[in-house]
């Protein structure tokens, strides 16, 4: 897979070929078949050298003359077409634009009778065929030009070039730099900092920015506001892999906040053929763990009960590849034994400005969770 | 009320002015009483001329000597002190920071016995008693220097300074500037656009940002990712009080939708104490209203049925005062009788490019919902 930010027009070219080549089967008359690495949970493997979850060698074929399959066979070289249609058009169409776009009913003929058929019924159908066409080209939909939601901003030493226009994130004030939707378009043009800082909750990004503490610190600051989006972690991976950046991941002590870690870290299960570009293998993970409750004496009033659920996401935590370390498995432990929480913001305990102290105790002293 | 932006250091004088004299009464030996304008539903009304629900002239008087309010006195002058220390520290702690910084156990003698109490239990009280201030001091929050979750972007021709950096937003190319947690602390040292558009959905805000069409337009395009941050709407207040910009507001069609919009135009109705700041009562509603369902010839493939919920939502929105327009009155019947609801993306079905055409339509022809 090339790692390289490719352009609109290389894009164009992959997809082009990609459809290319199943009109040169129809027309030597023989069936068109699209070969695309199958995305089931079987054909997931976890890399411990990568640390990463990889898609194996298992490909699935999908055949036009396979009546199981014709309408997937369909339905994936329409979404092609409106895709190679938006960037010939310029438009930057949502995932959810192109199934409307797409949508529509079809009649034919079958055993006589007159049918007719949805395209697709629901994005859900949408959006599994644009993720084929993912793996199947090694595009991201980033690159392909779709948008979707931003959720990722920063501030801090890094100078980043977009569309021609150069951004100093060291001159923001009090306002800060929101991600564009494909980081690979954004041309790094250079970088000071020391390390990253990603924190969970977008108030604490603000507090921080205000506070001077990326200045005194020199790192860029970084939240995605909670469960980050694609084009967070693709940038977050881009600072650790082309500038050889340490990456510190800040959330609330509890399943929720780990998780949102780990997704940093290696991805989700789910969409693991994207982790070998949106995961940072390397991000270390500085609080709050359960240990940190009694570390910094957060005193029983500030902590929370932890409820069901969590207790059962704990569990489920466990069974993931990337917690299998002694340390994260005797950290959720001790969640599991303890039965309790606490949020970034009980560090508030010990005065205002005690966050600061915390982070730089863990971040100097590498006090992390690997 | 002053409407202009204040300094970190006029507001502390505010603050501090407050306090003293609840410290004079005490040295005079008189009893210490805070005066605070009821923010009850009671004392709150429509004003048909402002087009904002504003507080009447009820007051509380929180008496120290009187045991059902000598709590919440306690409460109020505890939180009073944490934001001024905060302010003489230059820190920016968020609510919930405040909340954990001055939770604490209190122990005192009662009918001979020995008992104890939380100065607050739960960030409910800490958040009310931060309410009582701001209606108190005629400071919001944000003046205060609280943090909070940001989610206001924007772009297009407009010039802003904040901590004496200059930002030019038509210099951002495919990423947005993320507003700061105070706009009045922003100096809006040029603005050139004929309007803004305000879109309820992120992913559109990038779309019409890739796409060109504030340059094309020559508008502000914002986005608050759904319901609007404090931050955002007086942000939007700002750009029509002090430069007279029309603002347009386009959200989905359904109930949820028409809510945000209103909370732009008119605020809530729980703090109806903001509006006098926050709203906009001069935004116009550009879609999409039931209407647009046949005007735009979205076929019924694309149109989603309304749910219970959905239907009920309508019905308490043609209860509130801002709702009361014929117009208003006339869409929400109509979703009733079609229970239809519509997203935005729906106008795709046209082609990926008409929802440049819907939006120059809509805001050229003046077909707005007041």
């Amino acid at each position: 897979m090339n790692l390289m930010p490719k352009s609109r027009r290389e894009v164009l070219k992959v997809l082009e070929r990609w459809g290319k080549s199943i009109a040169e089967l129809i027309e030597k008359e023989q069936e068109p078949i699209l070969e695309i690495p199958s995305r089931t949970l079987s054909n997931t493997r976890w890399d411990p050298v990568k640390k990463i979850l990889v898609l194996g060698e298992e490909k699935i074929h999908r055949r036009f003359l396979d009546l199981r399959e014709s309408k997937k066979f369909m339905q994936t070289i329409l979404m092609l077409k409106l895709i190679v249609e938006a960037i010939r058009q310029d438009v930057y169409p949502t995932i959810r634009d192109l199934y409307y776009n797409g949508k529509h009913t079809i009649f034919f003929e079958y055993a006589g009778k007159r049918v007719k058929e949805n395209t697709w019924d629901d994005q859900d159908e949408s959006n599994a065929v644009i993720e084929d066409i993912e793996v199947g080209t090694g595009l991201l939909r980033e690159e392909m030009g779709l948008s979707a939601d931003v959720k990722g901003k920063i501030v801090g030493p890094i100078i980043v070039r977009s569309k021609g226009f150069e951004i100093d994130a060291t001159r923001l004030g009090e306002t800060a730099l929101s991600l564009p939707p494909n980081p690979d378009d954004l041309e790094i043009v250079k970088v000071e900092a020391s390390y990253v800082l990603v924190v969970e909750k977008d108030a604490i990004f603000q507090r921080l920015n205000r506070e001077g503490y990326w200045k005194r610190e020199n790192c860029i600051l970084v939240t995605a506001k909670g469960m980050p989006d694609r084009a967070t972690r693709r940038f977050i991976r881009r600072l650790n892999e082309e500038f050889k950046l340490p990456i510190y991941v800040l959330t609330d002590s509890d399943p929720y906040g780990w998780y949102i870690y780990s997704v940093y870290r290696s991805g989700s299960i789910k969409l693991s053929y994207e982790s070998e570009r949106l995961a940072t293998p390397e991000a270390k993970f500085i609080g709050l763990a359960t240990s940190d409750i009694i570390n910094y004496k957060i005193s029983d009033e500030y902590v929370i009960a932890a409820t069901e659920r969590d207790l059962k996401r704990a569990q489920e935590l466990l069974r993931y590849p990337w917690f299998q370390s002694e340390s994260w498995k005797k950290e959720i432990q001790l969640f599991l034994k303890m039965k309790k929480k606490v949020e970034i913001e009980a560090l508030s305990t010990h005065g205002l400005k005690f966050l600061h102290d915390y982070l730089i105790d863990k971040i100097h002293n590498k006090k992390w969770v690997e």
